[in-house]
């Protein structure tokens, strides 16, 4: 039998399931009686839980976070549906069907991947080619960009999203690079390829999607530019020439890719190869965005429901 | 010997050159005595020209606009350059150099217009595919296209820009669709094709780039609406079936296709291939703006001056 | 017994009424068993409606949309009023109340048209006039204003609504006309009869108010400036002169009437006449709403609550 | 023979005319020299003046501001035209053709102010009443509004258009709240009439427009608001009943006229008889300003020189 | 037994506790049943309560607002919690806890006072001092300095606390004035001091926090001005030379101490002293915001909720 | 005899004095012979040079930029003042007056930066310290730390600018912090210290100030993070340990120190400490920008001219 999603209670059901856990909290009631508050989640959505009568062995025990197998009942409380908990057990990992709690991709990672490798791989210009190697060479980093995710909830929110987003962005600009013959190709690829780069710690995603501290604090545009001048160190460190004005220049078009202030980026394209990573990540990131809306509106109309990051509805009839 | 431009013209020089003669208007000085206040232009500028002692003969011979051989002196007046015009006579069209009066692409028109052909005769959807034809059986109108800016100032404001911004346009459309395979590719086609088709009647372009009134008024996002709707009106009327809601469609990517209510859209792209349209449209532009802009800059800095439509100065150094 | 308005039923109560039925869908349970989902409106309303152990049969006989009496009990799910319904049976339109589903001006709508039609009578400038009269004749479009709502929600919105607005402008404006004596009244006063005349297009208002697609797709604003021109051929094609430039003048005043970009307007006022069009609408729709807000405000406070579109609350308190 | 107008002034032409002298300062140069610099005006414009070898007696015996007859001669210096002046002399202000100097209305003063007066003469209210009366009871302030200004720039910037504005505003009022019965129509007309009353304390106009110290300090929406309640005060001591409440609704109008927290307005309009004054005042002053600049165009061409304030060129050819 | 908070009732419970009661109204149902339906709360919050079967001699004996003991019982309608009353009688203000039902600032209100004397005190401007005396003389209007909320919700929501924000921002301009030396020290102090003095009229606070109905047509910034030439006026008809001028820039500083249009100020900072006051004021408000904010936060995150006036989450955890 | 200020300088006028010359460039004429054009400038301003018949030998040595004594005549071209050059020499930077040619704080810089020092050396948390230190010791930045401009135009533009602004900003800090007990003094400091030192990479001053290439891709903001990060990595790198979440709460505040994104903030204050350091940067600044503004003002008027980035005149008037 499948896993109850979260956004399929309703209530006064009676519950038994594997969910994550998530920020559980020791408190006691006016009467002294100990309980335990916590979140209770799966990839489409969270409840709260809460566990009367608790004990502080139960409250050691659980993980932060984890999965947990889950006894008990849904209610209303202040209109707001929440878990009565019975029982709680830990799970391990191993036994849960991940992809019930975190979206992935539905392309081949793997495949993407080398796609990728093989686009980066045109880059001519030696020092760009000796960044971009050291980027690729960094393994552990490479898994993260594999795994991350594109965003939190607009576009490419799941397992592999930052990848996908990556991937199609050196595709488009692949396709394109040919008809606009004064940009300087090479600067475009490692723009493309490293420009969200920062988002491998800027954002968390074992058991669900969450910032950083780390990200909150510094934004995935700066961690960004921390990781380019990290690399660029490590190879001057090993004697590879890298100069400080091709940092600069890769630099910008890293800190200048939201396109304006309002953005969060700190720089304007100054540069038209800035300005066509900005422009290919916008339209990527905004066409995923209409097609990802018209696909999961779940209504027979005509149109989506109201789209506030596009400021309308969206018409989802095709041509015949 | 060369035309002396405009943009040349210091104080204190004899002038004896042809000129584009605009608005000339016959007055009467305080004494009584007749005199005519002009503007005299080329591609690079315009200058105000006075000729005093002038009659009503020399002013009713006056083209407005059109080309005269200019002969008389510049000066200062007022801290402005203006020409005091001592003899001034019609000129043949034909004797003169026409791009010394209005830029062209330096790309092939023909060449381009055959490309334009080819790529929108990809589009199968039956009634897209008569639309799109009713516009290239429009002889009269696809020499406007041919022939048309494609802006006033910022980018493509020269004879052919219209057809060079929209060619590369499609361009990239055939590029992209590929990989965004759910959009309707025929949509996209005919939407780049017609999107800006209204600009053949809001600008003039015969003597100089200028908006005509009713481009003014009207604006050409209105008036590509409007002959998009008058082309259905002549198919339908010879018995071609064209549905109202693929006219909407289609519509609606024209009015959208400035992307916000702030840049003059009234309508924000509701649908996925009218999103790509915008972002084409304005991708195409910024590239050529900030090319252009980094082309035409005459200083050695590695710097342009400041772009007020970009925000930002432009870097202008390239990669060893 | 009166109609049971949809803002009075509360959970738990036993429901034998008639109401609205939109977007009926037929769907099955994870046992397999069929259940119709819907919305059930009428005037103040719209609430979800479920059926379940139904048949095809059933679901086939359902109107989209149409009036049936349900027969059921209202109880909460998820934090949302729900009907479940034991029976549905359609209702002929003949034998409701249209007014407990569709709010209607208390205005008399013969008395208002016969009034815009004295007012526009006044125009005499030729081509104005038979522009405005070919509008007339069209009798079809005319019973289309006279019951057409104003707006979806802020004001006017109600049968008639389109009407009263546009009748009180035309009032305003020849009230305003002697002041301003530099204005071109024919053109004011024409402007103010059409400038919302895409409404009856733009708007659906069978059984509830809302956007029809073409409406969403091309917004009233070029929908009225697509009528003008059409009735401008239909005249030119019976042989009646109709200028362009009279046509440019007058559709500039439609494509400006929101006055700036910000609201949709392609288009800024550049005429005198344009700019009165605009004020005139403004003015009349805010007060309206200020009015309207301050007579339907319930609590017995001085002030009405938060009026968000007006970015204040209102006081209500008058002189005594 | 005329007056030579400043804007009529080229370089190295031979002055001797009577200008408004301002700002006169006492200098000396790096030889020791002394020298007065100062500037000269008339309605059209100012110029810097320059007079060398001056004394410290020639000076004193400027006013500051006050007529004086120049003579001298003009000439450009660093791109700017100024006066060198060999002769200065001060000029009884008797002596001088007024009206060269600042602008007037064109409208009859005297019975505007008639009609101003009839017009709030309507108001019913005891205590409105007895407020506007008091206001129409001080007479030097009323001699104030009849010649003040109505702006610096824009629109009514002559002597004479405050009243002019006022005047016009009060019309467009009562031609308009009979098609709006629920508003209080003493309020409004109170509202009007007192909107911009702090105008005759904002802004100076004895030789030409400025603004006061005080003025600029505490700006006109403030100025009327302390008038409003000194006035209040001045009844009150005398026995007449005025309620806070009344005051509040009437200061409310005034605070709120300029419809936006953006445009001054430290309130935004809360009642429907504050939103109607405001609505007023700013067509009033926008149609104004449309056809002022419509007038005041030089060209010959069917549009105006753009107009910053109205974000748009103006069209001026009139229908047949 | 202590209070129950009005944010601890849950659905179901039994109620018997003291609130206050606000806008009590008589209604009678659909069958004729009298009824009152009434607000209920504590510093927590506020309900909806309900009490059926109630007769014309209960309603007329409830307080508005005031304290009531309530017996009855919690339940959910509408997805909103209310109290179903069986009993309410009216308490007397003397056996409350007054600290339940409004906050208090924890600083000690007659040492800030002091303080703020001392610090005021320290100005040596005559005229100034004249003023700053006339309002400390004002021993009621200094009594509600002491007792008035600084604000409704975003800081210093407490009894107390416009004196506690008046208090700190004085001592912040004490110790900062001897770092800007060309500041005028005295024109800052009596400027801090005067800027919200307005809001004693703005906000009530007897039982609740809220606006007075002049409060919320005027405006704090306006009735702060309106206090300072009242209390000139007293200076003057005393015989005590206040000069308009210092009446203007000290009302200049008032007038302006928002900053900016969009917030409310109808002036911009144009002294030095102005804006140090804006500046002083803004940074007090928002430090005490974030402070608040993070101090209030109850989850055990890293993280507070999202802020909407502050543009961002706020990162709890401090350094070791 | 002293300096000629380019700003001094008429038409007409013969030149024989030091200014810095640069972007010489050897360009021909139409006649094919050598001219060189550039720019010469102090610090008041800056004008075209031409040199006719000039020689590739003249041109090779000159430096770029670099000081020269020009010796030639003013005129006027094109409406802009030029100095024709007959002759021009290299002078040797010892024999300048270089405070005629770069303006420079006139606070004593050994003394401001020693009391920096003292204020820094408050901090007790030994990571922050160590991180402190390293910056300290590195002399070489500190050297440029004293001498770095604070910005290019609006306030602190002179040389120490940056040191005066960083060590009064301090003193603000160390004024305030005591007022604000909850917030981690430390954290301030540090922050305070560091968040404008990319400005001794983004600005260049050695004869003039200008961005540096790599200020103007990256920005001070992104350029001082940059150095944290370095400055840690050098202190982990012999063993100190520095823990990642403090170089990410010490960053935040660089990152978040404009406070909005308008102005080019990456990040918005989260913190307490980031919100002080905005706050007391921009209210420094602001200041600093008003007293320059009012001090500056050459007129005798009460009023500066229009300041644009305060958005009004400044009063200048001071109490008697």
């Amino acid at each position: 039998m499948g896993h109850k999603f979260v956004n399929q209670i309703g209530p006064g059901e009676t519950i038994d399931d594997i969910y994550i856990v998530n920020n559980p909290i020791l408190r006691s009631t006016t009467r002294g009686d100990l309980y335990i508050a916590m979140f209770l989640s799966d990839r489409t959505g969270q409840l709260n839980g809460r566990m009367w009568q608790a004990t502080e062995a139960v409250y050691k025990a659980l993980p932060q976070p984890g999965f947990v197998r889950v006894q008990g009942r849904s209610e209303l409380y202040q209109n707001n549906l929440q878990i009565i908990i019975n029982n709680i057990s830990v799970v391990d990992a191993d036994k849960v069907q991940i992809d019930d709690y975190l979206a992935r991709t539905d392309k081949d990672i793997d495949k993407m991947f080398e796609e990728v490798k093989e686009m980066v791989g045109r880059i001519e210009n030696t020092q760009l080619k000796a960044l971009v190697g050291e980027f690729l060479a960094d393994t552990e980093l490479m898994e993260r960009l594999c795994n991350a995710p594109g965003g939190m909830k607009l576009h490419h929110a799941c397992i592999g999203g930052l990848l996908e987003h990556t991937h199609n962005m050196l595709r488009v600009g692949v396709a394109m690079l040919p008809l606009y013959p004064s940009l300087q190709a090479d600067l475009v690829l490692a723009g493309l390829f490293l420009h969200d780069i920062g988002k491998t710690e800027e954002l968390a995603y074992d058991m669900a999607f969450c910032y950083t501290d780390s990200g909150q604090l510094i934004g995935h545009i700066s961690k960004s530019l921390l990781m380019l001048n990290q690399k660029a160190d490590a190879l001057r460190s090993r004697g590879v020439q890298i100069e400080q004005e091709i940092l600069d220049i890769l630099g910008h078009i890293i800190l200048s890719h939201h396109g304006q202030y309002e953005f969060g980026s700190p720089r304007i394209p100054a540069t038209a190869e800035a300005a066509m990573v900005y422009y290919i990540d916008d339209m990527d990131a905004k066409i995923s965005q209409v097609v990802e809306a018209i696909n999961e509106e779940v209504s027979d109309s005509n149109w989506t429901a109201w789209k506030n990051a596009l400021q309308t509805r969206l018409y989802r009839k095709r041509l015949e």
